[in-house]
């Protein structure tokens, strides 16, 4: 696979991919940013959280459950000095869904998590500390 | 950190940060997304490879190099059972500048490959080979 990435701000970048679709970060004015984008280790903690996130609905459709709404909040912790890698990062899936049940849930997240998520796996491998946990309101 | 993602299509996927930037993130048909926005798994190498290139326009600027141009090209491979997390990473700088020299590029690479990119440490800890080559266009 191949990326491109262009600087075409004092720090904003557009990221490219073969689809042509298009990817923008940027960073604060504390570091030369103008802030106009999400900075890359914030991205690459959503590029993880996102792998995981299809992977739980994927697995959710084929048990034939229905995704009312499906969302996740993500906590990271870096390390305090360079370079500043995340250390610890807690998942936390919220499922609303008329017909799945807890195990359903959590089944997904685990088949995800020790299975088939690439960016869960590296952030893992790498010394980063991940849990999870799934909340389903059932409605 | 903390960041907020809603699946909001089949796969399509919305992620927000404290500043309210937005980042999305889609599929291939194949498996069952719609193709409108960039893969999470590529959103993770551009985010790598942003995370660097800020750090090497950060370096030049405090040279008080000139850059006209920076651009990156990234090749990445991954493995091909799950996870597949990706084995090796090739980065290519691409700098176009009257003032910068060769050493002035290599070495902002360098710090950024080994002191400050926290995404690009996180790849090799993850067990992922990363190389990278810096080409100068003085003009």
């Amino acid at each position: 696979m191949i990326v491109n990435l262009v600087l075409d701000g004092n720090m904003h970048i557009t990221a490219t991919e073969s689809n042509g679709h298009k990817t923008y970060f940027d960073t604060v004015p504390e570091v030369g940013g103008e802030n106009t984008a999400a900075a890359p280790m914030v991205v690459m903690l959503q590029a993880m959280a996102g792998c995981s996130m299809m992977d739980v609905a994927a697995i959710l459709r084929k048990k034939r459950k229905t995704i009312t709404e499906l969302k996740m909040e993500v906590e990271g912790l870096r390390a305090d000095k360079h370079p500043k890698v995340y250390t610890k990062v807690h998942l936390k899936y919220t499922l609303v869904s008329p017909d799945a049940e807890q195990k359903d849930l959590d089944r997904s997240i685990e088949l995800s998590q020790n299975t088939y998520c690439g960016a869960s796996a590296m952030f893992k491998q790498s010394g980063c500390e991940v849990t999870y946990e799934g909340i389903l309101i059932n409605q």
